[in-house]
């Protein structure tokens, strides 16, 4: 994977140039982080929502694979590399001010989720009586 | 939408609770926001992503439209008020450490993004000898 040129990510110039451009000009917030939501390729279903830095973005497109950074163990983090899990990445979209990411994968292994879940939102939000409860989806 | 009692959050006791459990325990981070990303109920195409702060969420539950929190104008986003793009809410999901929302909409009005589209992740990334670009999604 570094073989070819490095990637380089073009400069925000201008609202018309990030909205309607074709350069990718990812905005990472100041904590130098992208939001990255994977997606199943072929049914569309949400799987997980991580966040990615410069870094692991470029790996991820030099690769072909999901590359997020952990926020919790602060370092790079090659979904899959240990668990098998990998994402190999069919495409990936930035939205219209580029500062969020879909990925839409094919998930490898058992599942995407380290509850061995299909995916991380196995759960929908109902309101009962002021109270929020959590409902379980089949998956 | 204020007949009601007020919506009230359980409180974040324990990584097993907040996995496995039934209550909603959503996890704002250090300034009060939680990514909320928006997709198609009926196609499950990715919409767009925002954030929620716990007021907005709230309202977003017992409005059953999506209500953000602007991060730009730093005020409440009530989707849809002015422009009439309302997104109402079909289901909202959240994930194994419940940090992270899908809300399931029914897009109203023209479509989902300020430039008249029907999404905001209208290009897809390209990497052409180490340049990133982007490519247009018909939509």
């Amino acid at each position: 994977m570094s073989a070819q040129a490095p990637i380089a990510f073009a400069a925000r110039e201008s609202k018309e140039v990030i909205e309607e451009g074709l350069q990718f000009a990812p905005k990472f917030d100041d904590q130098g982080l992208i939001p990255a939501f994977a997606v199943d390729a072929d049914s569309g279903a949400p799987l997980m929502l991580a966040y990615m830095n410069e870094q692991s973005l470029k790996m991820t497109l030099e690769l072909g694979q999901a590359v997020y950074w952990s926020r919790s163990r602060n370092q790079l983090w090659h979904k899959g590399a240990t668990s098998g899990e990998f994402q190999v990445i069919v495409d990936i979209r930035t939205d219209c001010d580029q500062d969020a990411l879909v990925l839409r994968v094919k998930q490898q292994g058992g599942g995407c989720c380290h509850t061995k879940r299909a995916t991380c939102f196995y759960r929908v939000v109902k309101t009962v009586g002021g109270e929020a409860l959590l409902e379980p989806i089949p998956c």
